[in-house]
């Protein structure tokens, strides 16, 4: 029986409408892997030709890195009441190591299954769970560590790639290819990034490739150092606002502006319903922090927080497909009261929950005490950890302060007993710090937790933006990601003061878009400079439309453009509304280069009638008189 | 006659109600100097009390700079058709070495004046101009040379200082005042800024005190790396649009946001009209690039220009006031060819303009070769120059390369040239650069101009945010800051797209306070994080009024907050939108500190019933058995 009711169906029905617009001027187009089954999606931007006398000079395509998923691929037709095609599937089935399951095993999950008041809000096709098999680790770092290159890395190296060692034959793209040195602070940057480079990070660690066994939908991506700066985005209803629908549109429009994962941080009475919903339809990968869901089914009181529920919860998200937990681990009884005379104590949620608990009980953080049966259940679907900084500042006054980084020792302690479980770790970090203190805290992660990937929020750099807090963060995001961290948590304008709306969302994933690339290309990423060389190219030649389309947000690009001359003559005039028609220092350096041609053309006659001469005179270097 | 027609009183008389609006919570203040008529303003921003189980513990109120002149000031009456009152005039007169004019020694000037149509655009009350008496040089520079403390350098020196002496000394700021060490980069920044350390820094030309002798409204500003970093955001009509009663609406409309200086980059009909406008109601320095207006003279055809011609063009607008001259003296003949081959060649208008007269005439840049002509005029109405990077990067491409460099280094060259004329000088710098290559401009820029202040446009860390570019710009303006700069040019989101309308000014100046903020508190400014620490413990306690008013826009973080949470009682409940009223990870802090706070009693009641124990058993050390 389908109970999903007609105003939802038709809500979610509607999204891929809106959402699945192919942008301006690009294709979808794939790689090719090694097997059939293994196809990369890029997104190809063509250009229009350098007008020239002779008639116009072709610019190549340019190619960029594609989070959309599906959305945009016309070929694709979507459907969210169905979710997205299994694209992983065979490659899961064909390890042999994990198996189907009845139904649910975790009890929350069972009672939701079997409520059917929820059936209305249910998604309808819901999978049967799978696990390993019983003393087997289905984890992309066991593979790598056995020396197995999986499909998902061949996967994301080419995607990392993006084409670039065929780019670096053809000619055309010489010019484009052209880079500033890198400042890599101690990266290990390859030229090419090949599958063999992707296993080898994995397996020390240094690299993730979050992917839940039960997440076939995912188009697999990779977070590490050595890798592109990777941002993630921020979702949830919470008790206040939100539901199922608005949460999958959210989900979409942040993949579509460049949002590599996702956090659902729902806090709502429908979690695990939103949950699979967006599980379904997400081609990226997906976090949570599980302590929310366990301390909502205890009605909020911490103190009541057992390891069983814990555990019952942490099964049941694994069992849905979700790709990475936030687990606060590292907050540890001793360390809560170095947060007393802070100016914002405890701002992360998690951090506040345990310490709470911890104090309550005055017994060890449960999740510290646990921690190797959590590893357990993480190796079974190959969830991947991301060690939460539940003691990260919240007020540069409270920056770099021994309550933090006391807690980021441990998270290192956990990471070594994670990885002797073969799991994946990634590393959160802050939070406020000013600019001066932000490098102390790559430093001192890399050294404490051993290179796993740094994933941080922010950091904003000053308290005094609320409203701007994407710019106040984007600011040191750019920077903590240049020095070495590999994603980005985005922060939206309305970070402090309320929910995010969609244009929240698309604010901040297109600041943290440009925090993680001004960050590649300081480190020196190789390639990533093409698509800045191709806009500002265009813009000298005053291709409008390229420069729309080449650009992070095409649509805004054009948008701006047209409120001040929106008439489309002016999309091919050479000049714009900066200058008017008189002044353009653009087309006056078109002049300059024209002189300079011209003068070195004159050169070059007289140098050959010179010669000429020369020639003509016996071609006797001293002339006889 | 006053000719101004009833609709451009209309506007002009509508846009004081919206923009003298005071900020909420906030009054204007004046910190009184030396003498009667040198009050220096800065806002207050008031605070709710701390909730206490005692009813409360106040909050000292805060103190920030106040670029917005009298506009905010509710004992001024504002009438733009008046202008603002003549705050320097008396100080300017009793230094007797400037001398009233009979009306304006440029010949442009005089025509504009004669001209009857003009009538009805025309500023009702324009000023005979002053000029120096010969033989003098009136400018701060001058006097700081000679040992004088002028009221201006008294002015700047109390402004910056923001009564951080007489702070220090009470107790209830003790907590506000903690800051993270700073990183200067060789910045010698004094643990409090005097009038004897001002005068000390103009002198040597380290600072700049951008004050025009016929700018008598304005409030004094000081720009040099030792003080806190400024930042000047641009108007300008063009031929394609705006007008004036629009212009000065943004001038004032930028100013209350937080611009320190505004750019007039006017290129249509009446710039002479709407400069004097502008001026007459600006209690910031305004700058100009005198080739702009020029190049209008001559129909836009540059091989037209004229040393007299603009050298008319200076004396003109010396005569209105302009505090600011950009001039591009640097581009010179042998430098134009080494930009040929760049993706976006001469991205600089001026610099364009430059150089298509070098080529056309095969003869050196007049600015170049009528260099000390031209100090002579800046000195005679103490105009600073701003040295413009005419061959600035207008791609990442281009950033450091050798065009560029060789024009800084000839604009080191003509600073000492200008310095033995006694006339102020700071430096323009790029553009667009990618994170990796920002601190060699500063490095360099000290270096080769003897660290004349820095002054940048940006730096946009990557080419591909077109919409987006206040915040590409704002990256590198933090950290270039940080390195030095002195000024940052602030970039709007309608860069490389269109013209910037009201709300792009204020988009754009915001982001660019932020980068400002932020590289005060990276180079350690001290009393910089005061305003952090207030509004972050605001935060920490819900005073939410407070966390709104102590922000950089009050107005925003207000509208966004209402957006989740409308209601009036949201803005005092314990909690808010992100986690609505069960998460609360700050309530949770509170416990947790309530609770570390009961532990410490306790331990505190153990220890003094063990003291009683041990006073009622004879206070002996070792009990004898």
């Amino acid at each position: 029986m389908n109970a999903i009711p007609e105003d939802l169906r038709q809500r979610t029905a509607a999204l891929s409408h809106e959402l699945t617009r192919t942008f301006p001027g690009s294709s979808k187009v794939y790689v090719q892997g090694s097997r059939p089954d293994l196809r990369v999606p890029m997104r190809e931007i063509r250009q229009a030709d350098t007008p020239t006398a002779a008639g116009g000079e072709p610019n190549p395509p340019i190619y960029v890195y594609d989070t959309s998923g599906p959305y945009t691929d016309p070929a694709v037709t979507i459907d969210l009441l169905q979710g997205l095609p299994d694209l992983r599937g065979g490659w899961i089935r064909e390890r042999a190591d994990t198996e189907e399951q009845a139904g649910p095993a975790s009890d929350y999950g069972r009672q939701r299954l079997a409520d059917p008041e929820l059936a209305p809000l249910r998604f309808a096709h819901i999978r049967r769970p799978r696990r390993a098999r019983p003393g087997r680790r289905v984890t992309q770092m066991h593979y790598a560590r056995r020396g197995i290159v999986t499909p998902e890395m061949e996967f994301v190296a080419l995607r990392e790639n993006m084409r670039l060692d065929e780019l670096r034959r053809r000619p055309e793209y010489a010019e484009l290819l052209r880079q500033s040195p890198g400042q890599a602070f101690g990266a290990s940057l390859p030229a090419e990034i090949t599958p063999e480079f992707v296993r080898d990070e994995v397996a020390r660690g240094r690299a993730i490739i979050p992917a839940n066994i039960n997440h076939p939908e995912l188009e697999p991506m990779i977070i590490g150092r050595n890798f592109r700066v990777k941002i993630n985005g921020n979702l949830g209803n919470s008790a206040v606002t939100s539901g199922i629908a608005e949460e999958v549109e959210k989900m979409v429009w942040a993949i579509r502006w460049g949002a590599d994962t996702i956090m659902d941080l729902s806090t709502g009475r429908h979690i695990h319903e939103t949950r699979e919903w967006i599980l379904r339809n997400a081609p990226v990968p997906i976090g949570t922090v599980p302590i929310y869901q366990a301390l909502e089914k205890v009605d909020g009181v911490a103190e009541e927080l057992t390891w069983e529920l814990f555990r019952d919860t942490l099964v049941e998200q694994a069992e849905q497909g979700v790709d990475y937990f936030t687990i606060h681990a590292g907050v540890l009884l001793r360390y809560v009261p170095l947060t007393a005379r802070r100016v914002t104590g405890i701002v992360s949620r998690g951090g506040s929950i345990m310490a709470k608990w911890c104090l309550a009980h005055h017994q060890e953080n449960f999740l510290y005490t646990h921690f190797e049966e959590i590893c357990d259940i993480m190796a079974a679907y190959d969830v991947s950890f991301s060690l939460g900084d539940g003691l990260r500042p919240g007020s540069l006054a409270d920056a770099n302060d021994e309550a933090q980084f006391a807690e980021l020792a441990t998270l290192g302690e956990l990471t070594r007993i994670a990885w002797d479980h073969d799991v994946q770790v990634m590393i959160e970090g802050p939070g406020h710090v000013p600019m001066q203190g932000i490098r102390e805290n790559v430093e001192r992660e890399l050294a404490d937790c051993y290179e796993a990937p740094f994933y941080t929020l922010g950091p904003l750099v000053t308290d005094i933006g609320p409203a701007y807090d994407h710019i106040t963060s984007a600011i040191g995001a750019a920077q903590i990601g240049w020095y070495g961290t590999a994603m980005l948590c985005y922060v939206t304008p309305k970070e402090h003061l309320g929910l995010p709306d969609k244009q929240d969302v698309r604010e901040g994933i297109l600041a943290y878009r440009v925090a993680a690339h001004a960050a590649d290309l300081a480190k020196g990423f190789p390639g990533t400079q093409i698509r800045d060389n191709a806009l500002s190219k265009a813009r000298f030649e005053f291709r409008w439309e390229d420069q729309f389309n080449l650009s992070l947000d095409p649509d805004r690009a054009r948008a701006y453009h047209d409120q001040t001359l929106p008439k489309d003559s002016a999309k091919v005039a050479h000049f714009c509304s900066m200058c008017g028609p008189r002044f353009c220092s653009m087309k006056i350096s078109q002049d300059v280069r024209d002189f300079a041609a011209r003068e070195r053309a004159e050169r070059d006659r007289g140098m050959a009638e010179k010669a000429r001469e020369f020639r003509d005179q016996g071609s006797e270097i001293y002339l006889r008189k």
